[in-house]
């Protein structure tokens, strides 16, 4: 067979970076034999996840890298969190990500209501007593997280959120557009607003908290909106039967909304502590029976949030040694790459490119023997964005679309 | 004189690949001395003829490397393969690459009808006694092969194609889109299809071919259907007066729908026994009198149809020697490149990208000093886009199109 038959496509959620201590970066400083040898045998390069100097989110970094144009499906990150976190999204649905908050006196006092691990009973209340103009689904994510969709007719998703962010006055939703639906639908969020302080207000739990002297979950914020667009599932577009192995709801929402299996992985906590080597096991158990498998892990990037230098590193060290578990050959070919540059400099995104390498057969190859941010910039592959990515991995499936005769 | 003032673009057709033996490629293992002292002369650099990962055909990679945009121009090979055998298609025609072949009982039994060699007579029987409720011309073109126009008010190239390209069942036209004038064009194909069996059906030559134990040629398959364009001639774009040397009629066709002077050669076949040595001595001559001459190379793209390394290397080698009596200084700017890659391992057109270089007076040159797809790729050019390939002559010209004062 001439050419390869499968992808594992793996996501080092913001693992590049800007150089920092001694002008290296964690992927330089990190002890990664596993990803130099793929390097070797492989083609390296840098991407432009969306454009040159646009930072990307992770949900439209993911959407390009699986060869979905963003501008044309994205309207904001709510629909993949609340596919992520166990919702049957609709297309149409209007999608919200939503923070359990403390409130005082119309203030916002901390954005995580004490970073409040636990909103089960909390969330039960909001939906069995909340009632809203239209069909409504809120649930509980991880820690402080929620999602609320709403559904039904004349609905919009350009309205302004209620989170603001910081602390401060929590915000009313407005229209963004002069339109019924859009006044209709900021209406409902700020019905939901009021109901949920109701709510909350005298719940059980939230005494409990003030008795302890936590602060109480007394409000919902929202922000996040989008409208859950009809994505052409992946393997209709490519003919490759996929799953997706994550811990963020994000990306798993992703995944789900792209029609991907969703393997869950036990351990998996999207943090620098996550059991990335039971990851790799799914990884190798996934890939005998699907043609594409995405492995997405995000500890570097949250290291990379936190200003976090040597825990991005030895973050970056322990992936390798769990990747170099992987049991493929050259039939498969293995994407290394990140979604998008987190500078422990900035502690957020930046619009660098990220490195990204192929290894597998029919590549071509080139000089270089590491991974990292400065040999990819002199790679064969040079500089390609994110959309392109699926296009040539599909070519090197020998599945290219061909323009012409 | 400090700028260039004409242009030699030589396109080796097909001739890049992907690693094959011993993980080189032909133009790797070719003995090619010229062409690498081009590459220490001039610059290099890897392009994407149609964009990453998408195959490109000849006809929409030829018409991308003169600067049109295949999206807008091109709906399929045919128009410019009627033209290059010589018919004076009009925009708006409606034109079919042919096939004779040999049908039985509505069977396709030889796409080639035993690889006829000779159609004069029978072509010559279809002009005189087909009747098409439109304008029609039909010609015969180099072995098995033949060009359909339709030509008049309310035809349309959107229609299926007769030709299953493998064996089995000889296709009815269906209309692409429900239109009067599609539905109209299917007809009229059906009608040319059933016309010109009954045409062929008793033809003295078949009747000889039969008694003769070869396969009849007694229909044609239609393919490759398109609307002729209309192209701004390459002159009035680029103000240089062009001329075109090719064996090919689609590489002929696409310099005639241009406006470039076409310069037969002598021997040119379009495969790996051209005489690729007269051709240089054109190209020598061309050079005279038109300041855009466009070589195209074939041989190297059939050997890797064909699947043969070593046809393919040799080739190259022979190229080169041609080549290297090329009589040019730095005032012409040599281009050298591939319309596409045709890796020998998969037999067809990948999406990888090309390798180019571009030698003579304004080149900014690079460090390298071969020509091939690995040292290509960490060239001075670094990674463009075929349409950008024209801008980037006609500024080294002095004729770059300013935007802004």
């Amino acid at each position: 067979m001439c050419v390869a038959k499968k992808i594992l496509f793996v996501v080092l959620d913001g693992a590049a970076d800007r150089p920092a201590v001694d002008k290296t970066t964690p992927l330089q400083a990190a002890d990664i034999p596993f990803l130099d040898r793929l390097a070797q045998e492989g083609i390296l390069g840098i991407m432009d996840v969306i454009a040159p100097g646009t930072p990307p989110g992770s949900d439209t970094a993911h959407l390009s890298l699986l060869g979905y144009t963003p501008s044309e499906v994205y309207t904001g990150r709510g629909p993949f969190e609340a596919a992520g976190v166990g919702i049957d999204v609709r297309p149409g649905d209007i999608a919200f990500r939503g923070n359990f908050a403390t409130v005082k006196d119309g203030l916002v006092v901390d954005r995580r209501a004490g970073r409040i691990s636990d909103t089960h009973e909390l969330s039960e209340a909001i939906r069995k007593q909340l009632r809203l103009d239209c069909e409504f689904l809120f649930k509980e994510s991880a820690g402080h997280r929620a999602v609320l969709v709403l559904r039904g007719e004349d609905l919009s998703p350009s309205v302004t959120q209620t989170d603001p962010q910081h602390t401060g006055a929590m915000l009313h939703s407005k229209p963004k557009t002069n339109d019924a639906s859009s006044r209709r639908t900021a209406n409902i969020v700020n019905d939901f607003t009021r109901q949920v302080c109701s709510i909350l207000a005298d719940h059980p739990v939230n005494r409990e908290r003030t008795l302890a002297n936590q602060l109480p979950a007394n409000a919902v914020l929202l922000r996040g909106v989008g409208s859950v667009p009809q994505l052409v599932p992946f393997e209709q577009r490519t003919g490759l039967n996929a799953a997706v192995i994550a811990a963020t709801a994000l990306v798993i929402g992703i995944g789900k909304l792209t029609g991907m299996r969703y393997i869950p992985t036990k351990g998996a906590t999207g943090h620098v502590d996550s059991n990335i080597e039971e990851k790799v096991k799914n990884v190798n158990k996934a890939l005998r029976e699907h043609a594409f498998v995405l492995l997405n892990i995000k500890g570097a990037d949250e290291a990379g949030h936190d200003g976090n230098f040597n825990a991005k590193m030895h973050f970056l060290t322990r992936v390798d040694a769990a990747l170099s578990n992987l049991t493929i050959d050259e039939s498969t070919l293995v994407v290394i790459t990140a979604d998008h540059t987190t500078p422990v400099s900035l502690r957020e995104h930046s619009g660098d490119p990220v490195p990204f390498l192929i290894r597998g057969k029919g590549v071509r190859t080139d000089q270089t023997n590491a991974f990292n941010e400065y040999i990819a910039a002199g790679g064969g592959m040079n500089r390609i964005r994110g959309r392109d990515m699926m296009p040539v991995l599909m070519d090197l499936l020998g599945k290219g679309t061909k323009f012409g005769a």
